[in-house]
């Protein structure tokens, strides 16, 4: 007999699973002005264990919608990293320190949060625009009664049986669209009928979280540990507290398993933290008071086959859609970052502003990069788990080996340097006009000044994800007549943006090469004269001439002039000369109804 | 007949006025742990007017107390300053931009927000910790019974009758201390028969706040105007908002008298803009929208003769003791910076862990700041008020004389500068041993890093103002053993730090002059170990090479080893050579019980 349906509603996104992934994408859309609902089945938030590493980029993203201050306030950060390896003496010895990250970062270090802050951080500022998370309720299915509905863009296509567990209610939802955010293990994936594409390792490792009794001199950075008696990964955390990465010993435990699978209950933490001792030798390690929590896994690296079904109406994201080992310290991260490309497509789709096609670029982007996550936490994790060189172990993995991964993809792991493939969104024709600023990653971090006041600014900050594209104005020097007439020429091809609907999907920002105070408002025409004083800026330094001063020379920029349009998710979509901006408006109108 | 008192109850301390420097006064309490009250006889907060400038140093002193952060978001910066002098067409025209802060400081811009938004920072953390504004309430009478109390430190010696002017109850509080902050016209000041020395000047200004319309170019900068028509000042607000504090004509000013005093009734803000427009000529100036507030005043420039009464055990602070003009941005930086000198004097007094006698080097060390203020003031205010240099004057004020004093003074305007004399709190005999740690000035901001995870930290955040002193260990190089063994020696005679109850009073910080990773944990005598991680620090770079490296010379400390005590208040209370550490020792029991 069908579950009796007694409520009905409806929603523009219905966000199924509220960890990091799901919280963000419910976030971004709330902030975005949608109506939205978020569920969970678990009752209550994670309050210890699972995912906390979180990288530079994924700070500058939270800072884009003003949510990094308290993840700032509460983390721990490793700036060092610190390598050990088999040492003359029988035990572990220190081979180098480097920096934790080796990118040109904002913020220039790895912070650890416990997934359960960083979720309170999000559910927090939901309560505040009135949104809050609906638990514990599960959905029981998911359909559409009419294909063709699935074509009108206005429609609510998509119908989700829920269930709440604690007054068994059930509820069907009518969403115009569904996000998947619910784990590894996820229900949407599965009802979808996506498979995972991937494999499990045969390396085992437990996890602990503690407070370590220990005379290890680097407990406080992020190590990376090759013993004879297996490997460790060291990320210190809030506090005083520590998680130790294990490897164990794959004959030992082969020991931990039934019925072919993992089971914590065959063995104990201080079995594991034994062969942590035996790993740090010749330095001690023990726990102060109780263990926080523990637990053992087995690397698997699987990549769901499709991001989406129904015509792109439900879309996973997360752990739903990759799973790889933590060594990279990635999950979290690529989890939200997943919603941060997703989020501002969602939100002009379902505005009307976009063309529905635009969400197909969300699985290719994204798919491209777990992809590439999965190549390296292979290389990464091999390594990590690979027995250690040495005279009787030729094949065995170098110090130099493992640190040249280590730095090479630095800019990969900390999530700077990740680049999107060309595509309708990304269109690197003119890229030669600003070699430096790459289109397809994210805008850089740097300061400039703001003509009407000198107060440095972060070009980041000007660039928030508002869902607005942002036409950047490298004016170069407008000091000069000629070029300041070419300006005032510019913004006449600019028009499309002055209108008011215009300002809703647009922003604009000018940056000068001129020094302070050179650049007055009355020189500027009407549509960029309306930016000042918060978005004209000049590359200069700053008033104790600390900051600043480079920016044309950090990005390739010459003084010719060139206009960037960064995406609303911080990227940039396209760079063209002053006389090609004729271009950019067709890239905006592939895009933009 | 005598109003029949209700109600009784005792305090530790009493605050009248909740203005910037009582809440101030009354939040450092608070925190410190203290059984405090606050009244004020007003309903509301100041919502608009009133002062707004935040120095760098107040910027610094609010970080100390955890409060700086709000500001930071909500303020306006000022970072650069533009002066206006009679140009050879008619009008005005620029003469020269600098920085606005010329010191080198830790926040280099001057911040401005409305008195309203400051109090809000005070009154909600305060709220969070229990603590309520009483308001409407005024006090009536203020006495001490039996003078003999006043020199017992436990008594409760002052009896002060409050009326709440909403119910008309009222009620005898005794309190341990009263601070009075009930502004220029204060209550308690005239109740205790202080007087005012000093005297009214015949410059009058008018002050107009609003949204400018104006094709003036430093709209956003602070500006000092000299014109033929009368001087200007600039302070840019928060968001379109602006400041102008216009001369008008002494002549003229005179029909604004009535009975000897200014009438604000006897003029318009139109005739006050109307003087404004004449001063910009060539630039326009109007006003967009209506003006938020407006007022026209006569510079004054009094100090208290005493701070205080009753054996210190009633205390005046803020504009209560010092009335000056608003031109050199410091009413409530001074106001809150007073009450910043005392929190800490006053909490170790009350807690019994300081001689009484402490407390007077509140009135020394904040009475001369008031009159290095008001003469300052004076030189700063004559000039603005001066008419300016030119062919036919050449005893007007020239641009190289005011910006001479306003470059000059930077460093005490900024307070970063401020000096407090020698005296029982101030020991400077062995300067020698630090010539840039000034004793008596505050520690500077200077990055170093921590020796555990090579995080990046200021100083001074390691120098919260939790009413501890705090001993900071400049070790010199600790990887040279003949230097470390006179670290244990130090430590050895630092024991008198090592009771559990030392650290309530005392903190300890250390500072290696060796390089990230080349000091650990257990190299440390106890004492110092225990500080791991947080406060043992290293003079090193930053991993990305930005910040840090230099500080023992920024200090002028060399690597022989030096101890600092940082007093409660951030200020460098003495310095010594490791084998004179003894007299550290005698300084704190010359302070401490």
């Amino acid at each position: 007999m069908p579950t009796p349906v007694l409520k009905e509603s409806r929603v523009d996104c219905l966000i199924i699973g509220a960890g990091p992934s799901g919280l963000f994408c419910a976030h971004g859309l709330a902030q975005a002005g949608l109506n939205i609902r978020v569920v969970d089945k678990r009752p209550e938030r994670v309050s210890n264990g699972h995912a906390d590493g979180i990288q530079p980029r994924t700070i500058e993203v939270l800072r884009s919608y003003g949510l990094e201050e308290r993840l700032l306030k509460q983390a721990n950060q490793m700036h060092m990293a610190a390598f050990y390896n088999p040492g003359s003496a029988g035990g572990i010895e220190l081979t180098e320190r480097c920096p934790a990250v080796n990118a040109p970062a904002r913020y220039p270090f790895k912070a650890t949060l416990h997934q359960g802050a960083i979720e309170e951080i999000f559910v927090d500022s939901l309560e505040s625009m009135g949104v809050f998370v609906d638990r514990p309720a599960e959905p029981l299915s998911l359909h559409t009664s009419d294909e063709r509905e699935l074509l009108d863009p206005t429609s609510h296509p998509i119908q989700v049986v829920l269930k709440r567990l604690d007054t068994e209610e059930t509820e069907l939802v009518r969403a115009r669209y569904v996000v998947g955010a619910d784990g590894a293990h996820s229900w949407v994936r599965k009802t979808l009928g996506i498979a995972l594409d991937g494999e499990q390792t045969n390396y085992t490792w437990g996890v602990v979280d503690c407070v370590p009794d220990t005379d290890f001199p680097d407990i406080r950075n992020w190590c990376g540990i090759h013993s004879h008696n297996g490997s460790c990964m060291v990320i210190p955390r809030e506090g005083k507290k520590v998680r130790l990465y294990i490897q164990l010993d794959e004959r030992q435990a082969a020991g931990f398993e039934s019925e072919g699978r993992l089971d914590k209950s065959k063995t104990t933490v201080d079995r594991i933290m034994e062969v942590a001792r035996a790993t740090f030798h010749p330095y001690t390690i023990g726990v102060k008071g109780d263990v926080e929590w523990w637990t053992i896994y087995r690397i698997g690296q699987r990549v769901a086959s499709s991001y989406s079904s129904f015509v792109e109406r439900v879309l996973i994201v997360g752990d739903a859609c990759h799973t790889h080992s933590p060594k990279a310290g990635q999950g979290m991260n690529a989890g939200m970052l997943d919603s941060h490309n997703l989020v501002w497509k969602l939100a002009h789709v379902i505005r009307g502003t976009a063309h529905p096609g635009l969400l197909r670029t969300y699985e290719t982007e994204r798919r491209a990069y777990a992809q590439d996550l999965i190549d390296f936490d292979k290389k990464f994790a091999g390594m990590f788990s690979g027995k250690p060189w040495s005279k009787t172990n030729q094949n065995g993995v170098s110090h130099k080996d493992f640190s040249h991964i280590y730095l090479t993809f630095s800019g990969f792991t900390s999530g700077v340097g990740v680049q999107y493939a060309e595509s309708s969104i990304v269109d690197a024709r003119h890229q030669y006009c600003a070699p430096k600023l790459i289109v397809g990653q994210r805008m850089p971090s740097y300061v400039f000044m703001r003509a009407a006041d000198s107060r440095p600014v972060d070009i980041q900050d000007v660039l928030p994800a508002d869902t607005r594209f942002k036409f950047v104005v490298f004016a170069g020097n407008t000091s000069d007549r000629s070029q300041l007439r070419l300006l005032h020429k510019l913004s006449d091809s600019l028009s499309f943006l002055s209108s008011s609907s215009s300002r809703r999907i647009f922003d604009l920002v000018l940056i000068s090469a001129v020094r302070k105070g050179e650049l007055s408002r009355t020189q500027l025409p009407p549509l960029l004269a309306s930016q000042w004083p918060e978005k004209i800026l000049v590359d200069d330094l700053d008033a104790s001439r600390r900051l600043g001063g480079h920016g044309y020379n950090e990005f390739g920029i010459d003084r010719q002039g060139v206009v960037v349009v960064v995406r609303p998710d911080g990227y940039v979509g396209m760079v063209a000369p002053y006389d090609k901006v004729i271009e950019l408006e067709a890239y905006i109108k592939r895009i933009l109804v």
